[in-house]
């Protein structure tokens, strides 16, 4: 699976102060450590309430890029600042993101074939969030159309289906996991699918265990990639061995080291 | 799922102690134990070392009686002593076990016939363990016809696809789980799934972990049963929220307890 490193992103405290205080070290410092922990991607988020985004954005992304090659997922509900990382990433890098709306896709697709850029395109449209796992095919395939369309290879997508907490939409839970095995029969080469994980615990009171215990059960319906907190170390040893068992990395006894080096 | 508690078993130095000094406490505080830590129902074997196998497994079920009506799977190779367990468990019990070699279902259908008990089925036979998912549902194919024509309904099988430790048979932990996908389909009313959990993690350095992952994903993949250690309450905690996430029980911010109770 790939591990999109979910930690910078302004909406935690420390990662606001330092795009505040333009702490370079402090950000570097993290995105080492979550490169360290396993993650191959990083996502970058400057957060709700950041005066400048363009320029937090585009400070951010360099201020990265000072220290890794990395793939990075530029991550904004707004075009301008996605356009502003995408610039500054350099070669590759993915949008996060589009939904299948019409509006949306007009303005990511075009975005995404300017800077060779991969896609997250989360399954909702006009009407929200579906409640079942066949709406939430009918969506990605809309949205796997439109890309094609653009011209955009279809295993640039990172389709997510979108998991709510399992507190307020518990019936969902199991729905996602039967998208995540619909999405690769949508075209080919295969679509990717990813989940934003810890939105499946938002508001309960074991949010680790939960967020472990779904990531499991989806990479065992073949999950391509999660954003998700790398430096949580039982996360990780649960997605190390879930692979494992999937027969992904070859067994040694020292297979949560070896994985993560 | 149904939770089939495994400590109650003579190749454990404790259960053997027990058995030998005729220790009835000790087997009762592990009935109990597993009971209360979730536990539906108790396997119970006199283990490998044990003189008289018949009178030992008499006086272990005897005794689990004296304190629970729990569903008790009664496991040993020998068919003497699966007679001996299945009288003295009364009403209802569970073999364990079968495998599709035709001597060992000339002889164990008829005991599962004559106590109206069910079976644990291991896909196997006379050529061994096959090596994929398509070979195992072909043994357990086999099974069920074998048990609709001695008359047993085929939702009182459990079949167990048999997992092997994953440091000396890595490719076939996926293909297992391939098999617990396949197994429901084979018959109306479905064969039941179970596994012998802890062998997945035989002689590896992280074996509480493998238990557990391979439990989620097996759970994912429709797992009914797993023979394993309730004692053990992290894989019991994943357990339990794998069949949350899978919208199995409503959720509650205290779920763990509230199976457990």
């Amino acid at each position: 699976m790939q591990v999109i490193g979910a930690r910078i992103n302004g909406m935690f405290k420390g990662v606001k102060k330092a795009i505040v205080d333009k702490d370079a070290g402090a950000i570097q410092k993290l995105a080492k450590a979550q490169l360290d922990a396993g993650a191959h991607i990083l996502d970058v988020n400057v957060g709700p309430a950041v005066a400048d985004a363009v320029s937090a954005m585009e400070w951010l992304v360099n201020t990265i890029r000072e220290v890794t090659p990395a793939l990075l997922a530029i991550d904004s509900p707004k075009t301008d600042v996605l356009e502003a990382g995408l610039k500054a990433a350099g070669e590759s890098a993915i949008i996060n993101s589009t939904t299948g709306q019409k509006e949306k896709l007009d303005s990511i697709l075009p975005l995404a074939v300017k800077y060779g850029a991969s896609i997250v395109a989360l399954t909702m449209d006009e009407k929200g969030i579906p409640r079942d796992a066949a709406a939430r095919g009918e969506i990605a395939l809309a949205i796997v159309a439109a890309a094609m369309e653009a011209g955009i290879p279809t295993d640039n997508l990172y389709i997510d289906p979108i998991i709510l907490p399992c507190n307020v939409a518990q019936p969902q839970c199991p729905q996602v996991l039967e998208a995540i095995k619909q999405v690769p029969l949508l075209a080919d080469p295969k679509p990717k699918t990813v989940l934003g994980l810890s939105n499946v615990s938002q508001g309960t009171q074991k949010r680790e265990l939960i967020n472990r215990t779904y990531l499991v059960m989806a990479l065992a319906m073949g999950l391509d990639a999660a954003i998700m907190d790398p430096l949580d170390s039982d996360l990780m040893d649960a997605a190390i061995t879930a692979e494992l068992l999937l027969n992904k990395h070859i067994y040694c006894d020292s297979f949560l080291q070896a994985y993560r080096k």
